[in-house]
């Protein structure tokens, strides 16, 4: 009759890795039929209960308890197999695994071992993570931090203070990272290239650069943040830096953005900040839905696959990035700040106000995307405004402004008369059915509000989109030179025109740079780019992977202070500052 | 000192290109300095009084009152301008400009003088179109319905008569489409090619199709449906039917589908619809966010450009249309399935709720998307499951999945014992800190699950991707030969294999048939395909451009029954039954 018998240390820390080979061991031992090594929380106990081994005496255990059981084919060898712990577990020599001499007991004394190490990994249980983290900063090192179960508080204090002293604090649960080719904890071997990443997202941030390496593309570096980095808590600190590190990488010429959707206004705040950088940024945000695919320097991507072709493809120069236009700001007279669009065709309009979404805080219309920018008048613009004239409100008895235009000449000659307005936006669709000849009619109306608004000190841009084909009836080709004659700047894409007139009135506002960038200090870039070397805390194997990938690395032999109570570590840290 | 004259014409009609004709030859008339010539609504109010027009005679007029105004030199050249307008009217005939010698003076009439004749365009004003709509239903005629300002209640009355028929109500508010290369009401002229188009949206239609062309493209048909079409109550009824028929069109080798943003129970409704279909749809709800880019034959884009520039690379071969799956769908036993996901990364997870999401109802996790599928209990799974094994629960004292597999053999042992599962989904990723060697672990039990559940007379199938590159530690290359040995099908694109194992559930769940298709008579290919000839009734400037497009066209000399009249004239149609 098979027997269980089980121990409780109470507040006992052993390494995880520790753990499992424990557990192995005493399975193995004869006449042991199964054995649990674990901590008692309450899904480790449920695995227990599956397995048959939760008796009574571990029901009460706590989290932070560590339960020893073994089932064996009687009391006696169950009883044998307890009494052999203490030495499985001191059969295992850390110094053997990773071929180290000497393991220096604290972080300090790691430092002064490998003193070029500017990183530490860290993977120590949750619980003692952030002490650790802690101390790699106060000793001026990036922070890999490995550890999960680590409080919210805790990260947000770590990252600020990181923040200040220009330290990455990649964590926490930050499982994977690659600098400068070398991989830490969990990373592919992947071809180096002038890709860059940035992922709040482990396996995410691997599955990407796997199918980079696949499609021929290969990494500068992969950073980590931490699954909550993009949190409204934490605000995308880490990811901020990350990013304006490689930014400044020469040899990184596209960057990654990785991340589950981000809290809106955190999305927002890094979506801006990332357009404000000088490289493409290939983005996603995994089950974010983008408005636009692409704005500006941003792509927007859904999958892990869709993400490294779009980044790869980048890269490859297929696609070069908008170039920075010229815009003729110094001509525009103090005051001049509006764009009007006089739109004919609902459709257009309707992607005008998308896209300035983008460009633009507020944009009213009759036809607005969101309610609280509806025009009190249509008559009247407001601010920067979009009027649909082809709205049923206008054409009651009336002909459609693509057939009529007296009203928008009536609308273009007040608007232009504005001396709020910077640019008037139009649009001109040719084709069966529309006005034969709108430039006959339009042109000579902007030639004249053109000259108008100079004859005051103006300067008046007119920006037009011509809708049309070369077999069209009007003459597409004749159309756009005479709207050029008159002065107008002409596009055939809505796309592009509306981009255009929302960049110039963007940059009119002064509002071009990152809005809310928070104030951190840069990290170093020859952290990144110099010889890699690191100190690790926690999982061995990750020293392990260090030196097989032939880089410096030292393994500090840790145990938790006070021997894991937590309130005397507390109490401890505290009195470090 | 000059005068202004006025008069109102109560419940009055006349075509809008005579109002608008009206008004210039008032204007031009000797002495004469303005004139307004409109339907007293509040907007032409407004307009009036920007004008200096709005005297306190016409404050009091109704929306269907024509109101005319003079202003000139003095009071008698202004009388003198208003005593012509009958002549000025009368002056006007239309059998010049159509150049036809007979005008029929009703739709019936006109159907018998033009009896191929599948199409009637109109235009009239808003309040008459339902009228003259339902007439053309009753004649057995597809309804291009150019005019706006007609109700909801009469726009769903006539597409579900239409949808009886098998004909096509398009609009009200429709300004455009193009019928095998003949351009209706507003449309370019446009290259003959392989895609065909869906719009609800008049200048998206029309600056997408000009796109396509000027990128190399071209169209078969382009079919306008309205812009609230896809509204919850219309419910897409017409964009349905269209999609339809071009499906079945052998010249339409690509659909774009264009649309403002749907109710969101319609876009559901209308892309599970699309999905049905044989050919690749591009789609484009301007505004609307996907959290996917692409479903199978969907592609979803977010500008006009992007829409035409998909449409024309698909068009153009360059994307095959991912192929049907052959699911060994015969194997599975009464009763099996339920997909598992039994996850070590937590992002790969997260990427595979997302896409599952696309093709099954509900997935439950221990980290779902939607917090009303969050797992009861971790470690049981419930119907469809992904659950994340990496999740902070799961790793308190205990090494990450990715370095030990213990804890996924064991729920991999009772999934696969569970009768109602019928696939398992791993991950398994490689590289630097992972499990030196996990198919040595997982592939013998994988081996024997599939083994057993053939015992019981089930099919068990699994699918592993394997997250890695050729040059990571574990030899990629060996690893996924020992899961494929095992009985296992492998991907390296999470993607990919996430979409073959949503794929084959949903086909076992048999629901891989389009969603609520509304039931309608298909319209007869033939009515697009065949030569074009059209009655319009309206603008007399459709007759003109159909005509200059070398097609059949009679224009209707159509005048209000009753004089105009709203309210004899509902009963008479009623009378009409």
């Amino acid at each position: 009759m098979s027997s269980i018998k089980t121990e409780i240390r109470a507040g006992a820390y052993y390494d995880s890795v520790i753990l499992m080979q424990l557990q192995r061991s005493l399975a193995d031992l004869p006449k042991v039929i199964d054995a649990g090594v674990v901590m008692a929380t309450e899904a480790n106990k449920d695995l227990l209960e599956q397995s048959g081994l939760l008796v009574d005496e571990i029901k009460g255990a706590k989290a932070d308890d560590l339960v020893i059981v073994v089932k064996a084919e009687n009391a006696k060898d169950a009883q044998k197999a307890l009494e052999q712990v203490d030495d499985l577990v001191a059969a295992r020599r850390s110094r053997d695994t990773v071929g180290q001499d000497f393991l220096p007991k604290s972080l300090e004394t790691a430092a002064k071992t490998l003193p070029d190490a500017k990183w530490i990994l860290i993977s120590v249980p949750g619980r003692y993570a952030a002490g650790v983290s802690q101390e790699a900063l106060r000793l001026g090192k990036h922070v890999f931090l490995y550890s999960d179960n680590v409080s919210l508080e805790e990260e947000i204090d770590l990252k600020k203070k990181g923040a200040e002293k220009g330290l990455l604090v990649m964590g926490p649960d930050c499982g994977t990272a690659i600098i400068n080719g070398i991989g830490l904890g969990f990373a592919n071997h992947v071809r180096r290239g002038p890709i860059g990443m940035i992922a709040a997202s482990g396996t995410g941030l691997q599955q990407v650069s796997v199918r980079v390496h696949q499609m021929g593309g290969g990494l500068t570096h992969a950073l980590g943040t931490g699954g909550r980095d993009l949190s409204s808590q934490v605000g995308g600190l880490t990811a901020r830096m990350g990013l304006e590190v490689l930014d400044r990488d020469p040899d990184t010429k596209v960057i990654i953005l990785l991340s589950k959707p981000p809290d809106p206004e955190t999305a927002d705040g890094i979506i801006s900040f990332a357009r404000g950088l000088s490289k493409p940024v290939v983005i996603n945000f995994i089950g974010y839905g983008s408005t636009l695919q692409q704005i500006d320097n941003l792509h927007f991507t859904t999958t892990f696959d869709d993400t490294a072709a779009a980044a790869v493809r980048i890269a490859a120069g297929d696609e070069t990035l908008q170039q920075e236009q010229e815009y003729p700001l110094d001509r525009f007279k103090a005051g001049q700040c509006y764009l009007r669009g006089l739109f004919s065709g609902g459709t257009l309009a309707y992607e005008a106000l998308l896209i300035l979404d983008y460009y633009l805080p507020a944009v009213y219309s009759n036809a607005p995307i969101n309610k609280e920018y509806r025009l009190k008048n249509s008559l009247v613009s407001q601010e920067h405004t979009i009027v649909d004239l082809g709205e049923d409100e206008f054409t009651v008895g009336r002909l459609h402004p693509m057939m009529d235009h007296e009203l928008r000449v009536q609308r273009l000659e007040s608007e232009a008369e504005d001396p709020e307005t910077a640019l008037i936006l139009l649009d001109v669709v040719l084709g069966y059915g529309s006005h034969p000849d709108p430039a006959a009619e339009l042109a000579p109306v902007i030639k004249d509000a053109r000259l108008n608004a100079e004859k005051a000190g103006r300067y008046l841009e007119v920006v037009i989109v011509v809708s049309g084909t070369d077999a069209d009836p009007q003459d597409m080709k004749s159309q756009e030179e005479r709207f050029r004659e008159a002065g107008a700047r002409v596009f055939r894409s809505n796309d592009k025109a509306v981009r255009y007139a929302g960049g110039l009135v963007q940059a009119l506002e002064g509002k071009n740079e990152p809005v809310s960038a928070p104030s951190f200090t840069p990290v170093d870039l020859k952290s990144l780019t110099g010889k890699f070397s690191a100190i690790n805390v926690g999982l061995e194997s990750f020293t392990e992977s260090l030196l097989a990938q032939n880089v410096g690395a030292v393994q500090v032999d840790w145990k938790p202070a006070a021997g894991g109570n937590t309130d005397l570590m507390a109490l401890l840290e505290k009195m470090k500052g």
